[in-house]
């Protein structure tokens, strides 16, 4: 453990100028695309270094770092390797704080390499220059919102800090996550590492109040007990998600040609991985999926799973998954089957998957959910199918522009319409604040959604209407929630003159209105409620809600979740 | 077999009229759903049967399908189990030729519903009539653009065949097909399969030219033998794609509840799909992932994989993939070595995954794939990063959008617009036909791309050329890319006129020759060629080309592919 490493790694993450030694005008070059992405990026003063160009995009080139006047935080190099050490050497002179050394040709090459990149750490080590690299594909801050990085990604800032073994799986890995809306506050390609190790980062990441989640693609470590000590250290205050390929003969050889690495034996490494309370995954999917696991979901306190399904098959393969994954897909108490029974038609399951077998009541399908909760003996539950409600906004839209197409039942529009209309006073109301806006708003939304999706049962429309005040109580539903529901009742929305069709928005609210009552679920019973998509499809993570694309990858995220929750309750944590 | 299987279910895929029994107008009933679907794809003549109501959707209502004058050649039921048998003695006295029986209450409640379906089926028979279900979602066929599902789906037709035990499962897995871009001509959700069994379908799928892959999702099977005698036959043809659970207890206990069968001993189960030659997947994904496979690439004859890659841990994650699913990452023979030395740095990877280790030579990783597939020993290559070149574009996109903001080097702009604008009169002859169109085309287009690139080597370029004018032979290329070329030449994408930037049809330019490159290498050497995207995206099939989102999806893929292979070649097949 090294007690400086947050003081030390400052200049590095949060430096106030940078020097690119190897930018260049050559799109042939790496160290154009690296200047290309920290002129997108970085707003302090960019400093190019090279020995023959005078113009770079806009900026004065500079010979060396010593001629630049002005102090350097952090050099970025991209030169070959055999004039690093040299270019270090300045670095030392102009009393620069920190490098990323992007340039390959050391360790992973072999002994020769070896030796210069020992070269290279000892002139660092004299200025106390830390460094990022050698070989690896630059890294960025959010905090700076640099990016000294080959590749032209953006900084997007959030609760994820990662640093990789492997450029481009970490590259792709932040593409993705970025895809599903969600941020990294720091990431590092960390190459051979010869300075700076992968404890190292994990160990600043975990001190950094920005970084909830911490990942890591590792192929091979220098120094295995000292990675054990920091990182049983880190998993106490937060998860450490590691990727780690070295299972076969093949991945062996690759990582051997690839960082140099030693894959060592698979056994070891998850023994190891084990015994500190790192959570393990598979691939880099499986990462993205685990981390925002951990930041949507309380740690469930066991393995049994209870799991709710709109279809009977998907059901199976659930309950499949997750006893693949040994999660137990425990037997309902009588209690709660004569409870459902209530609930249901005569033909659902009787069983653990729930399924309702084809019932279209929407309300007892979002009240089972709690019977379910309700028992100790349920460690979480996974609610199934849960972007498919908003198929059924799609069918009502297809079935209102084939009537309308076909000039069909005007007086049924009107008559749904009315309806809508007749809220109008009772909406006006709470926005004045004559009522309680608070439940009276929930209430009606209720009420409105319930007779657009032509529940009829006012008793349980009033149950769903209670079940989702609390979910209100606790900040998750918002006031567009009430401006959409004039928007809606008012009229304006039929004749789409707000842009968004009547369907659009009462598909936003019912996930508006699911993802409250998810939250609800969450926040009452402090247990991981997962819920997972229809179909595979591209899914964001919505505030601290986030759709699954299946039930086995649900189940993936539940036992990782587990495992992490039973390490810290063996050593006594929680 | 059933010899007189096409015709038998003509009627079902191809009817010319329909009369729904169960119609209505209350939207929290099945009924309502199913004749919206109806209303909105089928082109025929549609009878509503209701007891009471006598205006749905604008169509007349009739109270028996006795009562309807014209002939009817299918019947969909959606009406309570114990009114169903009565209705089917009318079908059998109106001449019905086929029905769906969506209605739920029959053999997966128990024996009393045994009972009650064995009735239906008895009176069925009597009249001839074949009948999907009971107890399923509905079905469509393309043929007539049929819509007779639950669901709010549309019919796009394609290559697929999809008979489902799981209404749910089937239906997301359409859904996610329809997202990849590929139909379905023909899916059925088949319930019980009380009369049609899932053999059948599969039988008359396999004798249907529309159709080049079956998919099944199964729960449990009545007659075991009979399964695999027609599969066996089938599989002779075409592939047929099995997703069946029931390896853990909690499976099969959904399995019981959900459609009554009996999963059976998976052992068992395995060793029977094996014998008669069909494809097991794991997942519903992987099923989509298999069949686009199959429609997209030649078996591979053997378990032999090369992998190029744009990045060292990518490759280490694809190697590790192949392993665990048993194919072989061959070492490379010397004289490849020899080869893919002169096309790389000397810091490549010297082995299999070849890894050009952050080389930008774009046409070395595009002459690389020769190299390999080349090679007797090699039966498949596994072709890294695909999308990700796309990258590059976008790279030139944000450097140009920073050049504009930062009004910088217009004198660089200006020299590559005019490389480009010197295009001209060469694009001008090749559409007027003064040169061949074809060769002088592809190299012009390369010789551009190259400009584009940055890549300055011209004998480089002209191999590359070389290499795609087969593929422009092929028909793969098609008139529209000289079409791009004379828009971007000719500098009137530089100001965004045509709606399009010019790095988006750069993007496009690349994408099209990387494709093109593709086709041409598994026409040259009849062997697979399996591209993967950078990081897990929406992927799109585009003509026969399909990108996988993982090196573990497309290792997947390709060792079905060679499962299939190998049990044609081991009964002489092939």
């Amino acid at each position: 453990m090294c007690a400086d490493i947050v003081k030390e790694l400052e200049p590095l993450f949060n430096p106030k100028s940078v020097a690119h030694i190897g930018a260049t005008n050559n799109r042939n070059k790496w160290g154009f695309s690296t200047i290309t992405s920290l002129i997108n990026t970085f707003q302090g003063p960019i400093y190019p270094v090279n020995t023959h160009e005078n113009d770079i995009q806009g900026l004065k080139v500079y010979r060396k770092v010593t001629d630049i006047a002005e102090p350097v935080d952090l050099a970025v190099f991209t030169i070959p390797a055999e004039r690093v050490a040299e270019a270090m050497e300045d670095c030392v002179a102009k009393a620069v704080k920190s490098a990323v050394v992007i340039s390959a040709g050391f360790a992973e090459t072999g002994p020769e390499g070896k030796k210069l990149q020992d070269e290279v750490l000892g002139i660092a080590r004299k200025g106390n220059i830390r460094f990022i690299g050698p070989n690896c594909m630059g890294y960025w801050s959010a905090s700076s919102n640099l990016g000294a990085f080959m590749m032209p990604l953006l900084v997007r800032d959030g609760p994820l800090a990662f640093v990789s073994q492997g450029g481009n799986v970490g590259a792709a890995v932040v593409v993705a996550g970025y895809e599903r809306g969600v941020g990294f506050h720091r990431y590092v390609s960390c190459g051979c590492a010869a300075d700076i190790a992968i404890e190292d980062y994990i160990e600043y990441f975990g001190r950094d109040p920005g970084v909830k989640v911490i990942m890591t693609y590792i192929e091979g470590l220098d120094d295995g007990k000292r990675f054990m000590e920091i990182v049983k250290e880190v998993t106490l205050k937060k998860p450490v998600i590691v990727l780690k390929p070295g299972k076969t003969e093949a991945a062996a050889k690759a990582i051997k040609s690839h960082s140099g690495a030693m894959a060592g034996s698979d056994q070891i490494y998850d023994a190891a991985f084990k015994k500190m309370g790192a959570t393990r995954v598979e691939n880099p999917e499986e990462m993205l999926d685990v981390a925002i696991g951990f930041l949507t979901q309380p740690l469930p306190k066991g393995r049994n799973v209870a799991i709710i399904t709109p279809g009977g098959s998907y059901g199976v393969l659930c309950a499949e998954a997750c006893e693949e994954d040994h999660l137990n897909v425990i037997k309902l108490p009588d209690k709660t089957i004569q409870a459902l029974d209530k609930m249901f038609p005569p033909r659902w399951s009787h069983g653990n998957p729930v399924d309702p077998a084809g019932d279209r009541n929407f309300i007892a399908y979002l009240t089972a959910p709690e019977a379910l909760l309700a028992l100790k003996e349920v460690d979480s539950l996974i609610f199934m199918g849960f972007g498919g409600f908003t198929l059924f906004g799609n069918l009502l839209m297809q079935q209102r522009s084939k009537v309308e197409q076909q000039q069909m039942k005007p007086e049924e529009i009107t008559l749904r319409d009315a309806a809508l209309r007749a809220i109008i006073p009772i909406l006006e109301n709470i926005r004045s604040g004559d009522v309680d806006k608070t439940e009276a708003g929930i209430r009606t939304l209720i009420q409105m959604l319930g007779m657009v999706l032509g529940i009829k049962n006012e008793m349980e429309i009033e149950d769903l209407a209670i079940m989702t005040i609390a979910a209100r109580h606790s900040g998750k539903m918002d006031d567009i929630l009430i401006d959409d529901l004039m928007e809606l009742a008012s009229g304006k929305a039929l004749a789409n003159g707000s842009g968004r069709s009547r369907v659009e928005i009462i598909n936003d609210l019912i996930s508006r209105l699911l993802r409250a009552l998810v939250s609800q679920w969450i926040e009452s019973w402090g247990k991981p409620v997962i819920t997972t998509t229809f179909t595979e499809e591209q899914v964001k993570l919505i505030g601290d809600h986030y759709d699954y694309t299946s039930g086995k990858r649900a189940a993936r995220v539940l036992v990782k979740l587990t495992e992490y929750y039973s390490y810290l309750h063996n050593i006594g944590a929680v």
